[in-house]
């Protein structure tokens, strides 16, 4: 049965059921009567985010006023996606609820170099790009470092120090039988997940890693190299909250960046991804009369994804959408139009603000290399 | 038959007969002839330095006035011991030859916290100790990068570089089955023994290694991913040239730092210095008498190797010392004496110029941090 679902991070997961993931890797449900005070977070509120480890570690912080840390990344290989936006949005958010709060965001570069041939120079500019969208989606610069993988030694020098605490059978047992290079990589992303517990940043102290289910083993990871170095490190165990992943516009499991037009970025041209939205898979039966008649099925619709998870700020909307489909008072050819109407609305302001941001993007990068050096003593 | 001798830089190599690795690992005889200039390096003169991979490329290096690197490093656990000096003359040989040499020396300070759980601020310290050595046997500090491995970004980003280019196969293969960290571990080294070659270096050139047998695995593997990695850098394959394994003061294979009274390091007190070398083992026979008819075995004793590969600068007096020993002129109470003269001379004379050096030392470790620093844009 544990091999009913397979999380590869590198992969291609589908989660069908993702209830699955609590007795298979032992992830716990988001239980929102625990975590009212996350109700304003819509991944939370929408079961979005549907799952957990050790969050309760975060909301305790909030409540004592004690400092904590959320981290996760991106690998630099082109324009930002609604997947990276979702980690986005749990970054931004986890990072606004506490004036003490600390946002790390690691920029993959020397996986961007491994596994998609890009040099540094390239990838430099890929993030100064990527990153003012997550200025424009709402970081605050002034509590976020922004860093390079290739640039951050301490990174680098955990992930050779604990490259000596694993084995190849530990990280088949989490990864499946990857090649050697891969397992590297695994120990880099534990370095990143630990390195707001390190001296540099201030030591041991909570920290949130919002990620897409199928990174779960990097979690498993990172948890079972904090136990291990406890001696070394006083490393408090991550948390992590999960997000379901977003399907590609055409329907397919988990939005890959190798196929531009099976999805949105956020540097598309509104009038394009109008066209994307109007053509996605949708739940609509074969003829309008059954539309009429059986309802939409909106679960296996992508354009009410791109509602529920993306673009529709409003609750009752949502609900308006689902209820009218399965109803049969909605047809999909309308209801794309809203959603194309969102998503160009969407665009057209994410990119009047990001445009500004550019420059803001680089300082806080150079800052952020700037600590980073400072960081070495 | 090619499991004879297992070359192990991270276990004991007992090699009985250099020789044979010419066959079993493709590493080339120390041809004197072809090599008359670096006839005034006592290791090449006297066969310690046995055997090298593409040399020639050196000589031609210097006979047409371009630049070569010599590059070799040391894990800093303790105090400098006579291993550690054989590589380090060898490396003062080759960069004061040529004005063109440019020698580079990584201090394994991941390694040492790793195998020995030193701090990087322990280790900071025994590195500074070391590196006076190194500038008292005569390091040109001018044309020396001495870096530490957790500082030196380069090389660990060539090293997750190159664990996407190996397979556990193809590391068990050169290491045999060793441990996941140790493979990391070995991919560092590739990275310290290609860093002289990399664009903040000055890109591709010839490379001198001056390592013990044992190493040779590290040499091997680096040149693979020379050859691998060529497309993106342009490596010119690595040399290397190969001096024999210092025995322990009890005639054990490869000394090691692990019995401190069974090795000489450049930091004993003279006294204790020459404690240690008159009960060292000889090659002398049971009785004075046996002694006299038969002739000493000059070639089992370390008494003779001492003199030999590290202490006795005229060739005259180690043929007088064997050709006595064989003929039963010498009695090894005398020898010992005779050697212990020349280790507490060189100690005295040696620790006189090292306390001068120390400021010296840390200074250019911290300009090796800088450049470091710099060479990261």
């Amino acid at each position: 049965m544990k091999d009913t679902i397979k999380l590869d991070p590198w992969g291609t997961t589908d989660i069908r059921d993702y209830s699955k993931l609590f007795d298979l890797f032992g992830i716990e449900p988001l239980d929102k009567s625990k975590f009212r005070a996350f109700e304003s977070n819509r991944y939370i509120r929408r079961n979005i985010d549907f799952g957990h480890r050790n969050l309760e570690r975060i909301l305790k912080a909030i409540e004592n006023n004690e400092l904590y840390a959320v981290m996760s990344g991106i690998k630099p290989t082109g324009p930002f996606h609604l997947g990276s936006k979702m980690t986005a949005d749990d970054i931004i958010y986890f990072q606004k609820i506490s004036r003490n709060a600390r946002a790390f965001y690691a920029i993959a570069d020397v996986e961007a170099y491994c596994d998609n041939g890009l040099t540094f120079a390239e990838t430099s500019e890929i993030a100064t790009n990527n990153v003012a969208d997550i200025l424009a989606l709402g970081l605050d610069p002034d509590r976020a470092y922004v860093y390079k993988q290739s640039e951050a030694l301490t990174v680098m020098n955990m992930a050779f120090i604990f490259s000596r605490g694993v084995t190849n059978n530990m990280m088949e047992a989490i990864y499946g039988k990857k090649p050697f290079g891969l397992y590297v990589s695994a120990l880099i992303q534990a370095g990143d997940i630990l390195l707001p517990q390190t001296e540099g940043f201030g030591g041991p102290k909570p920290v949130l890693v919002p990620v897409g289910a199928d990174q779960d083993p990097h979690i498993r990871l990172a948890r079972d190299l904090a136990k291990k170095y406890y001696p070394d490190f006083k490393f408090v165990l991550p948390s992590a909250i999960y997000h379901k992943l977003t399907r590609s516009l055409s329907g397919e499991y988990k939005m890959s960046k190798r196929d531009p037009l099976s999805l949105l970025t956020l540097d598309d041209n509104p009038t394009l991804a109008k066209k994307k939205v109007m053509s996605c898979f949708t739940g609509g039966r074969e003829t309008t009369e059954n539309q009429k008649k059986y309802g939409g099925e909106p679960e296996k619709c992508v354009n009410y994804e791109l509602c529920v998870i993306h673009f529709a700020e409003d609750d009752a909307l949502v609900k308006k959408i689902y209820n009218e489909c399965v109803q049969g008072k909605r047809i999909c050819g309308d209801c794309k139009k809203e959603a194309a109407e969102l998503v160009t609305n969407f665009l057209n302001e994410h990119q009047r603000r990001k445009a500004k941001l550019i420059d803001k993007s680089r300082e806080l990068l150079a800052r952020s290399r700037e600590q980073l050096i400072l960081s070495l003593k």
